[in-house]
């Protein structure tokens, strides 16, 4: 039984809150480079695990995040001079470096005390692997660097980033990410010329096989790791053989979903939380082996990537005001859902559960198993933080080197072992 | 005196509400048929009572109305696919038919236990009289259909039916349905001709009378009765007569206003709540002698009628946000409003009220008398129901054949005696 | 320390509060005469000190202050008809004239004891210097007549007011008008010839002088009054003379900004509260000697005045939603905050802020020793007359005949009495 506090200490992540402290010992993807684009640009509003914040890059190129408002009165700095290696608060002049030292307060007196004791709340930032990372928690727990997710180390031209708004908790987005069984459904393309015939008979093979749309009841099998869990998800493929779709579960956050073949892009996601109802998604594709070739070939932007306005917004340009774009003749004939786009499927149903779904209404069934498996985890992971003051977990950065895989298996072949290559990097 | 109290068990209608428990007991009209065009088209989202639901007509074209959030994991339904019998989730495609059995949970292993337990919660509709009904209430005292209002039993070329979104609480538009004091001014006409004369003296005759006009102070008369109560408003005609107007109110939200004569059309009202705030307010015209005529003639639809978005809403084009088009040069010459339409001069002032109006800060007069009557009554059967289980009045549904009528009467005659053959459907 | 308690008392105003009741002693400038232009005229919606309220002008040009709803069922009065001194509801017709009694009745009975016994709530206007005036207190404690404000004393040729609504509370304004220190950062100009070079040397003169711009942290000197109190911003100007802008406060929000010199006009605000949330802001400029000229040479209406859309609401085109036009470019060549016009700049800070700042957050430095004194004096003010039932100070409003002033004085010179011929009206 998931109760209404244990729905609130998994999804509010506020400062003080269960999971808010949890997050805070991660760095966090939350910009793209686009949005800082050079030394001086204009600073930008940002909101991260509920905290109002302005963001810039300074004259040398350095990442700044500083609290939204001056300290002085409490003017938003997003109207703010960023010049001269500081951010300067246009209503008296308070200037701030990256590090939150005030640098100058032209109306004070220039003995006043108050240029040594004022500092304005800063958190870093680092670029790296395509995204601009933020770190909130304690400094003498900041880990070195980021997760050493595949995506960051390639090189760029073998990934590509997607971003987008989602005005849902971050918990649905990892809940979705992790779903093996929604696939054969939500994501699932129908034959037009089938028309008329049952639903089930009319799905066409999905990620390049035909066991999702044959075996739809797939069943989960979950092994913990050190940074997270692998899920496995066996559906049966011939009498002696099992099509396993390996996904993986990285802490706080990441998932990446089963890849098609070892030829194929991987997929993952990051589930960034803006605030308890608001969420960045990131849409990662990245090939290890070679640069990522055009659309309709191994990597096809607009079904995986969601369309969004170029206002800095990153809200999707189908959303639910227009209910995503439905087309109810599509739906009959053409997909399951009628809405265009993978990632938009996936913001529609996460979205439309509410922006914080109620789990305890909900009636779970086998195919929830690596849903079940996560919220304990992640609630386990808090509360061990709160009570102990530790990470449950070693969460170095070089553990997260890992792949999602699907692969067919003899029946009697554990899956961790059977896919043991591909799920680590090379 | 009507406390704070009276007026939240008055307006509330949501799950355990005195009044929703009032509202529960009740066939309730909701939709167009219209809105459910045939077998297998879209679900719609709908509200009532406060409960979120999905409506929709399934292959065979029986009505389906269903909790809006699939009891899996919480998706909104209006996404689901409306297919062979049945609304199937398009998230995990678990399917549910118009009873609220669920078909199929094709992610759950064959033989899951779940199968058998999940239903989801469903509502009996009907379609009859040109609208779409539904019984939200225990099944053991659902009614065997509909009220007979006369509306409903006409052949269809005999009646119009408009509906419209109001954005304020039912009982407020039931209050203007009886209100038959209100027409004399809000509804009046001026003579542009008499402009500088006072106000008194430009109001042109209404309903094809110049009792109103002449008479703008009725004397209030109630009479319950076993479906709610008549309503007798008697003005001076001559030295030996008076000019009665007989509203009607039927349990627990329809009114009928006065009939002009007898080959005029009859006006009723349904005022059905969709939760608190907010009301399907539909417009009933009906000529139960001969077919609907054309406009201007005897049914002047654009007067009574509202224009509406035609997007689903039912949001009336002119509306708050715009003041519903007031225009004060016409309000100057020619109609006491200057808003166009009496629909929507009785959505403006509702409206406007507020959501919910405070009834413990009005000045009620004599003309009011039936609105006190309405109240009483309405909170009295609620009461009722909730310390006995059981409706304090019959209802049968055959009970609804009446009619709304004017007419001059002798002054020594009792109203409902001289109009007797007039309140009756034949 | 100001606490959040300290916060609550300073802002709120409605009814019953401590500023409120304050307010309430005193006449309060809030229309236009525009707004009313003349008799029977469409009466208009608006809101002062939290109440809802109707305004409008009678057969006779009296002008009529009333609650925004009819005392008899609730119903909005905007939609009243204006006319035969009085406005009518447009429900059931009842009638009130500009002291609240009701003329009419018309669905009453005429022996009704109604008749006598309601009256709406009215409050006394005066249309005097250019404004229309409020007075929502107790009617024994009403000053005969508003403030003898200079702008309201000379010819109307001789001034300009200009309305705005910003979105936050009132004290935000006043503290904007009494801070002399942030002119020097707020509202300067830079030289775009000079970019590259550090940002204080880019400033260009400001208001006539160049002392602003060399001298940015003013010490500041406060003289109470009998009407509030004078600020005294002292800056160098040579080795023997000080540089002094002269600020006045005057209950209970109006400000002087100081004046350019004694040739130019003046510029003054009245930051009324029309709640909580939401202010009006007047923009007064007046040349007391001559009538303005045209703009650009001694006035120049749209860099202080804010164009706002002409549809009675007073919001500024450019707003908080579009950032309030902002525009880097600008802001990196030309002036400090690349928003246009001095008044917009003051309307984005105060705005970005929150509508209610919270004061217990910030870190204040002499730069706000004017506004630590009119937040003391407001409060001593108000507590003061919540336990005496009298105001503290005498508030004749002859008192009002002041001015601001900037003059540069030899240093040993106290600046009242140095520029006391200045400051006071002829």
């Amino acid at each position: 039984m998931f109760t209404e506090q244990d729905n609130e200490d998994l999804t509010r992540v506020g400062p003080g809150t269960l999971m808010g402290d949890l997050m805070r010992r991660f760095w966090m993807p939350f910009l793209l480079p686009e949005e800082l684009p050079g030394p001086d640009c204009p600073p930008i509003r940002t909101r991260l695990l509920g905290e109002d914040l302005v963001a810039f890059r300074d004259t040398n190129g350095r990442l700044g995040l500083l609290d939204r408002y001056c300290p002085h009165r409490r003017v938003d700095l997003f109207f703010g001079r960023n010049e001269e290696c500081g951010l300067r608060c246009v209503y008296h002049g308070w200037k701030f470096d990256v590090d939150g030292n005030c640098l100058d307060m032209p109306a004070e007196p220039a003995n006043s005390p108050l240029r040594n004791e004022v500092k304005i709340k800063s958190y870093p930032m680092i670029e790296w692997g395509g995204v601009i990372w933020a770190y909130m928690g304690p400094k003498e727990h900041m880990p070195p660097k980021p997760p050493e997710l595949e995506w960051g180390l390639v090189p760029a031209a073998h990934r590509n980033i997607g971003k987008r708004l989602q005005e849902n908790n971050f918990a649905q987005g990892v809940e979705g990410g992790i779903d093996s069984s929604h696939v054969s459904i939500l994501h699932s393309l129908l034959d037009p010329e089938k028309a008329g015939q049952p639903f089930r008979q009319r799905q066409k093979a999905i990620g390049g096989t035909s066991y999702m749309a044959t075996d739809t009841a797939p069943r989960f099998f979950l092994r913990p790791t050190d940074y997270g869990m692998r899920i496995g998800a066996r559906r049966n493929a011939s009498d002696s053989e099992y099509y396993w779709r390996i996904t993986q579960f990285l802490l706080p956050f990441y998932t990446m979903v089963a890849r098609q073949n070892e030829e194929s892009p991987i997929l993952g996601h990051a589930w960034t939380p803006i605030d308890d109802y608001n969420t960045w998604t990131f849409t990662m594709h990245w090939n290890p082996k070679h640069q990522l070739v055009e659309r309709g070939k191994d990597f096809d932007q607009s079904n995986v990537n969601v369309p969004v306005f170029n206002d800095g917004s990153y809200r999707a340009i189908n959303n639910r005001s227009n209910n995503y774009g439905i087309d109810r003749e599509v739906q009959r004939l053409r997909s399951s859902s009628g809405i265009e786009g993978i990632g938009l499927q996936d913001s529609a149903i996460q979205e439309t559960m509410g922006p914080i779904v109620d789990r305890s209404k909900e009636t779970l069934g086998s195919s929830d198993t690596a849903i079940v498996a996560f919220r304990r985890m992640l609630l386990a992971q808090a509360r061990k933080l709160r009570e102990t003051g530790a990470l449950a977990l070693p969460h170095q950065t070089e553990l997260y080197r890992v792949r999602s895989a699907a692969i067919v298996l003899p029946r009697e072949t554990d899956f961790e072992e059977g896919a043991a290559k591909r799920l680590l990097v090379a």
